[in-house]
């Protein structure tokens, strides 16, 4: 069965933590929005009125009949169909638990930039932003990478990865996590990474791993870019 | 087996949608740190340094050796043992993408008095929290409620509940929303209620469920108040 991913063709944003899982599953599956009239197809899932569960936004996943969005939740069922998740419950909840907590700091890093609102340009919030990035820099990003830190620590895996001895889905969007704050706070992670080396031993193995290496290195890789999550937007950035 | 919940003692926050849960399925639960000496307990497995796998913030549930952080997968966990969500794979999926959404709601409705940060005062973001009201009121409570309108209007079950013919956990948390967006934002959900008939009506049938209204009219409820999410600040509402 060809998966069908539904997300904005140009950047990267919730719909890459879905990508990089699609990817290391080996899954056979059409970016939608990526091909000709895709759009359309994207919004008619989005908007058309027969749709018996419609999502709220992107992404969202088409997977024969069913049709699932929040990354999160899609990223359950890809974990469970492609063993990318332990088997289980404690396991299963324990790998969910760490990516709805990957989920906060993504929201967060997205509202950095658009603290007052999304429906707002940078431009228009551009003070206020410089504001959330002081918070965000100091306390935030520090508190979630430690903590991420602080389970590869403790964890029953002898700390390769974060849900166990196998790589998860979690792991691979750590991974996209400390991909996107580089990009988007340079001067921030490089004062940071030397206090949490699993992380980055972590960072290192997804991205060898040669079916994520590939799809790193093809089209099917958006560059980060200003539209996305994460915004290098050097004045939000402490150098 | 008798669950022990730990979140905040004095708001209902995040932990309220546990505890609707918890009620709703006639659950032996105690609510751990409003006992006394609880908050210290709380806070050994939130700093302790032999947590083997330690929540990142409160709420989080003990279920014998599971401990279980991130109310939306707290909710996944209770929703099958206390036949609070669809059995079927399907239904399971839905029943979390649209707890999913309603979390991405919950974090709306508390950045809007906290636009610049969680760490700082409100009466430090005020000017912040204003502007970030506007939008929310404008565009983002309508688009969630109509969106919720939306499901109900096209669900299997005839509009009962959100996820089916059957109250699921999902039910209990949009009930929780529309009484803090109600606490919160009185003048705007006057005006916008008329325009979502049904999930006024599913409020109603959820607050109307007998455990559910014992549970509101005891002292375990915590009145809203101004540290939880959902606060009263008349001037972020429009009169």
């Amino acid at each position: 069965m060809r998966y069908e991913l539904y997300y904005w063709p140009s950047i990267q944003g919730r719909g890459e933590f879905v990508r990089l899982a699609l990817a290391e599953a080996g899954a056979d599956y059409v970016d939608v929005a990526r091909q000709k009239g895709g759009m359309a197809k994207l919004e008619r899932l989005l908007e058309g009125p027969r749709v018996k569960r419609p999502p709220f936004a992107p992404p969202f996943l088409k997977a024969g009949t069913l049709l699932i969005a929040q990354t999160a939740n899609i990223l359950v069922f890809l974990g469970a169909r492609h063993g990318l998740a332990p088997k289980n419950e404690a396991g299963r909840l324990w790998a969910h638990q760490l990516q709805l907590t990957i989920a906060d700091l993504v929201a967060e890093a997205h509202d950095v930039h658009h603290p007052i609102g999304a429906g707002l340009y940078y431009e228009d919030q551009k003070r206020e932003a410089k504001r959330a990035a002081e918070s965000f820099i100091a306390e935030r990003i520090p508190k979630y990478l430690t903590y991420f830190e602080t389970v590869l620590e403790r964890g029953r895996g002898g700390g390769s990865y974060l849900a166990g001895a196998r790589l998860s889905y979690a792991d691979l969007s750590l991974f996209q996590i400390v991909e996107g704050l580089r990009y988007a706070f340079p001067h921030t992670m490089k004062r940071l990474e030397k206090k949490i080396p699993r992380v980055i031993g972590l960072r290192n193995r997804v991205a060898s791993r040669p079916r994520i290496a590939a799809y790193l290195a093809s089209d099917a890789r958006i560059p980060f870019n200003e539209s996305g999550i994460f915004r290098h937007y050097p004045e939000l950035d402490r150098s």
